[in-house]
């Protein structure tokens, strides 16, 4: 089974994103806060992260609903 | 385990969405077609569902990424 991250911020839309959706899947979850892990906002960025709280699955990115754009973590 | 709710309507973003994320939750998940089941309607803009595809889980509604307003299904 392919592996998830879990892009967020620590945001309280972020947190309820993580604990419903995120920790609901069967799939291993990787979780990176890219408020303090900011050497992967380019990455996250990359991957065509628009804005947190956004899993990236099976090479897709799902923003879930809307917390923060990524250009206010930088 | 509570159960999800999968709100779409066939559209290539809701499909995209529902086979990575809503088929890889640990969550028994009903799958509604606003598109075909329009008597739904009215249940999701209670719950809050403001565009599809939207997850509702636990009284929270997850907008994943935007296929097309639920204004544009009435």
């Amino acid at each position: 089974m392919s592996k998830a991250v879990f892009y967020h911020a620590g945001c309280p839309v972020c947190v309820s994103a993580e604990h419903t959706v995120a920790d609901a899947l069967k799939t291993p979850v990787e979780k990176v806060h890219l408020g303090e892990a900011r050497g992967r906002l380019a990455e996250a960025e990359r991957l065509g992260v628009k804005s947190v709280p956004a899993l990236v699955m099976d090479g897709h990115v799902f923003h879930i609903n809307h917390g923060a754009d990524l250009s206010a973590l930088k």
